[in-house]
């Protein structure tokens, strides 16, 4: 084993790890195994005492997981020791049932479904724990949907926004990741059955029959036809779990530039242990967020690998296939963590609306320049205002005054704005625009949503 | 330039370079200026004579390609040399007007809604094609719903299939993503208007209905708010897009395979000047299939870039937007050149049936021993049934005989199978299942699409 | 854990999974921490006795790795709750002692000189085992210098090339690749020491003193200053082991081509349980292919982690860093168990020199018109030649002749050459250029590497 | 052509350009025509006068690229076409001499030298350019070798660092970077000739003895075979810029993150038209560091294809050549762009030192806490030293006072410590460790590699 398992804790969740451990990997297969038996006997393909026989044995605690690793690296792939051990151990009660195990089903059959078993848990975890985080953005973007705070773009100042807005841009984007998955449990979450070559030849004209049944037992729709090689299910599970680690990583990366020591806006919550540093007592790292960071740093290269593995060959594939088996896992745990991450330190986010309020100040008002220069075109003209405020920023500037200071001593300016006008217009909560109408229609399409 | 300008016949198509040209990608800028002016006029905002002079200069046409080139390195962005060219030009006519010009919007605005406007226009052109390849594959699948040919997994022969079912599963692959397409059309085909912070400020309250009237203008949806640093949108065209190269690469692959000169049975269509070789008349080369291959090694890696470009910086962002003006153009065209490439391929796709038979016997009917095993276990049973094959199949190895010769000579077959019944279980195209099913399932799925 | 686990033997070797366990990982890292005492003793920093007491506590099996784990998600990375749990352990048998523990090293000294001594220990196990391939490939290839076979060219009969000489373009690559990793090990192989801010700065004057004798303790070069945020040299190991990997994928796809059915003139070794089917007893699946093929579809997207992972902040960073964790060794395994397939593949690979022989006549002879065309050139001129031997090549295709028997019908052929002449230009053997002087010239450059 | 065309001037140079540009293309691979033939008369395989008919032609000015493009197209590749223009213009002059084009020699052979003479061209411009910005960066770290600063991880205040170190450490992985490019160019620059199938086989035994005279008239090394379908040298090239570019990202992320409205300890050089922002007069946008961290979000992915790509099949590849031709190109542009936009930015870089040193003091002296510790452990020992400290630290966080206020109130402190004392534990100058024995050892480095 790699150190995957001392990273585990930071890059995956106890969910993901049960979802993908060895032994739930296995029950998933075996799963698919009981599933065709019992599919079989129905019609009559197998005798009904085989069925008992092998479910009898579909548990993955009996199984040999090293015995199943060595094995797979000289079979190729984990179906056939796992076959050869179900039959092994369905001979010693039932010599006869033996023969009738993993009838009719190639080795990509139980392999494939049994992921795709495996990725509708996932999905669900990521579904139910994404539907938390967006309640707690929507929280949020209404508790601070006045909360001013200077806009930055190019890392720079800009204009006046809201924490509210900012979070509501999440909330919107993470509704979006709400819709893609939904569209795409429709599609993917199918039955793989094709035996050899994908045709079920060995079933005769009972194929589709035996299909349909192990499909309703497992709960997964019925393809039109068998996928080995058409991997765009796959790819595309792939694709917009790592559109949703995109965003996390964004927020990620907004809240640890807020946290930044000269910025000081949001924190992490503090936790005893949590992002110190023993020889810096000031210090607290925002450790959510760089794992968050790494998740969106990795996940995209693991994404380019699922859609580079989709040339697959012919019927079934040498190397494309074999790529997805610990891509996708390493794809969801990393997504799964990068949510649950966000998550906790969303819902205990520290805000700090007085600091927020201070740095907008520290160009002294000059971001509030174009707010004045709309209200001082009423009266002089658009081209006139927009000239005087662009010497008053520079004198600002230039003299270190607030932009309030240079403009109080002009008279073109004091003829038209009193004090009182002139201290609104450079006030930069009256001056967020739609902001609140934003969060506004973000609220409200979550709260359909959610109906 | 870089050599692009030598490959693009290649990998991109005549559609997507007027698309994604200088001109048309200044133009998509201009529809927003224009759209923008007109709005803003309707609303009240700016004079409705000066909507007349910004639009009378809205036209690509008249602008300086080099010089925005040059200057767009200066300032960052394609957006600002462009409103300083368009200002000059209505001030020449307009003084007046030429204030007005880019009211309340930002770079990022205009940017951003020029290339959902081509983005438009390039998946429209994508869809049609799909359209178009949907079609032929499903002609194609229809017509050789009993062309049996060999399978193969692993590169190994397997058991029979049919080329009918290889198409179907093409064509299965294809209307997922069509169905992806059109709900990615409704999710991204959205207006970009924010202003400098993405509140519409300088538009006071009539910010929301100034986008309204933009959006409604420009034919494309309101989003619920400006979507700067939310990326997500642009990361699933990408993704999409993407998984359709996959596909496109993979059909690609197995024609190339089936192309070799051992195998021989598909080979591109022939054309003067198409894949030759001048040194060695013998040869045709896969062209369509090498710029499909090309297409689909290249794309996953740039949705990657794209995927990592999310992680944008709190209002606008510093690379990671910036990452996505050539990159989305370029994949692009790589999908619209590999689905040209594929469809001109698979319009005139050269058949022989007569190898693909040929092939199936190469293995002189090993490959068909399990149908015999089937047959024979009906009056054995099945474990001797298989223990039977199995020696058999080793004797026709070691004697180099074709496995009817020697199950001809084996009185424990001959008992229970006459020659005739023989020849029947070792015929492939009795033995291919469910695969005519699977067509027809595919089939309808397909004409229930079309309507 | 993730399914890891059962995929290790194929995309891992023992070696590997041993460098790069818990175990292993944890052991690395207390190796820094005895030798950052054993140096700051030397140097009268810390007490002698201090030494003692820390070194006997610097035992990987003596530390709780579950609570490791789970602390390093609290705090954001492994070296926190390792020192925590260093100093406990020594704290118990001396109180004193304790507080000299990790003195004056920040987290990412420790993870990162625990990580240089596990990539000393990968890249030597890899330079180890690439040198047994390179012997093997060197004997294949001398032993192979006239095994001639088809040339294939965009997956199409070319040329005759031999079978040397493609083992020959092998090894010539392999060969570069140990240039490039013996360079590597020269710039990558250094300690890394800094402290809290990269200066030092709490051991006052002897900074340099100390990492300079931890360096030269761990037998690590001392680099000109710490680089906990200059991170080419882990990109450089993950785009070395990158390249290679890709070198071993070419030769996996090689032979996997050569083993398909139809052309069957090399296969990966026979051996019990290796590659078979239980349905279908004539294929031999290429699994070692597979694995390498599969190492080689995933490590390119993790070099590209490496590669983004570079744009860090300021002095440590957040995201870009943490992304190492897994992936270095991730391509550190995949890279190793890649090359252990291919050469467990090469050295036991199976040759069909007869079968190659037969597939160079799968058309007839076209393949040799060039050398007859050359041949006849000196008796009727270049252009005669060729136009007649394009002529004769067509009429060969229409009336399925070989082209000795089109030729040898030919007044104008036979007037020149004799029927043993036209049989020695239609040889295969004979007109292999320069291949046996290009095999040479590979074998005495990797002669000359082995003194 | 794609927008390419508009975003030319930011991602990439006017020396790439012309080096990639579809004139220079041909260009080179006319120069490898041109230096064919005459290697060929030299060993009188072809008659002289065709030499001078040949070569008259080999100019690029003269060819039709609009036809080149197009029939590359059909032929699959651009040599195809260029020798079709090349012939029939020779055959114009002289109709004998043009059965002499190209003689011997494959399209690969005259693509892939080609790009190697545009990449000698190309790397040599990274060369030189990056030895100018390893002497700015020489510079800038001598000067600022006591400019005292805040140090940062996990973006949060630690220690003080200087500017000089910090710009030492680019400095130190740039030389590292020189060292990369100097081994690559031995390994890389190299001819390709193999003809059609890697042997030479047309040329007789004359074969070595031209690929000996071509590479001696191109000034290339002659490898010791053909590598049509090897292509680490190729990845190496790419690997290596993808390197270098992540060091100029990590640049640019320093120097982004030190514009801050809030940090403004660096800034760009201003320039008319430089990131300026029409409707926010304060604004100046890094526009530099947003073209390099562009950059750095899209080589990484660049690399990942090239990598991809090595997996080539047999003598000659269907796909993986192919990508290479556009994405090497690519990234050496964008290489060459980040590197002179960083050395743009870095040559003026304006530095605020007043700025940094306050920024120190946001913290109020906390970031000295463990300077304090040392100190007074001498006096009270380490562990009620770092008590002492602790206390105060959280004292002062309460209080909202300096570390220095809450200290000099502290008896047990002052007891020890005199208030120049503490003023001098407290200054961040007298805590960079061997910050200064850093940049000295780098600059020495620096001086040793220009002997």
């Amino acid at each position: 084993m790699t150190s995957h398992q001392l990273t585990a804790a930071m890059f995956s969740t106890p969910g993901m790890q049960q979802i993908f451990s060895s032994h739930q990997t296995v029950q998933c297969m075996l799963d698919f195994e009981a599933a065709l038996s019992r599919a079989q006997a129905q019609e009559g393909i197998i005798p009904a005492e085989a069925v008992a026989a092998i479910i009898a044995c579909c548990d993955a605690g009996k199984f040999d997981i090293d015995a199943l690793t060595t094995d797979a690296a000289q079979a190729g792939n984990l179906a056939i020791p796992l076959v050869r051990q179900l039959t092994a151990m369905v001979a010693k009660n039932n010599k006869e049932s033996a023969r009738y195990v993993h009838w009719g089903a190639t080795s990509q059959d139980v392999i494939d479904t049994g992921m795709i078993l495996q990725l509708r848990e996932a999905i669900d975890l990521i579904v139910t724990d994404l539907a938390v985080l967006a309640d707690i953005c929507a929280g949020l973007a209404k508790q601070h949907v006045h909360t001013v705070m200077i806009g930055r773009t190019w890392m720079q100042h800009a204009l006046p926004v809201t924490l509210g807005m900012k979070v509501a841009g999440w909330l919107d984007a993470i509704m979006r990741h709400q819709e893609r998955l939904s569209q795409l449990q429709q599609r993917v979450l199918v039955l793989q059955f094709g035996g050899a070559a994908g045709t079920l030849a060995s079933l005769g004209n009972q194929g589709l029959t035996v299909a349909s049944a192990i499909a309703h037992d497992l709960e997964l729709a019925l393809p039109a036809l068998p996928w080995h090689a058409q991997r765009d299910r796959m790819a595309e599970v792939a694709s917009v779990l790592g559109m949703l680690t995109g965003t996390l990583g964004k927020i990620a990366r907004d809240i640890a530039l807020h946290s930044q020591t000269e910025v000081a806006e949001l924190a992490e919550p503090a936790a005893a242990g949590r992002g110190g540093s023993s020889t810096m007592p000031h210090k607290r790292n925002p450790v959510g967020c760089a794992a968050t960071l790494t998740a969106a740093t990795r996940v995209p290269a693991l994404v380019a690998t699922m859609l580079s593995g989709m040339v697959q060959e012919q019927e079934r594939a040498l190397g494309g296939w074999q790529a997805e088996w610990d891509t996708l896992p390493e794809i969801a745990c990393l997504c799964a963590a990068a949510l649950r991450h966000m998550t906790y330190v969303i819902s205990g986010l520290q805000v700090d609306k007085e600091q927020m309020r201070a740095n907008i100040d520290i160009t002294r008002g000059l971001v509030m320049a174009e707010s004045v220069s709309l209200a001082l075109a009423e009266h002089i003209g658009r081209e006139a205002a927009h000239q005087l405020l662009e010497r008053a920023c520079t004198l600002a500037v230039e003299k270190r005054q607030t932009l309030l200071q240079v403009l109080s001593a002009h008279a073109d300016v004091t003829r038209y704005l009193s004090r009182a006008a002139l201290e609104q217009c450079l006030d930069p909560l009256a001056y967020t625009g739609e902001a609140a109408s934003f969060v506004e229609r973000v609220l409200a399409a979550h709260m359909q949503r959610k109906m």
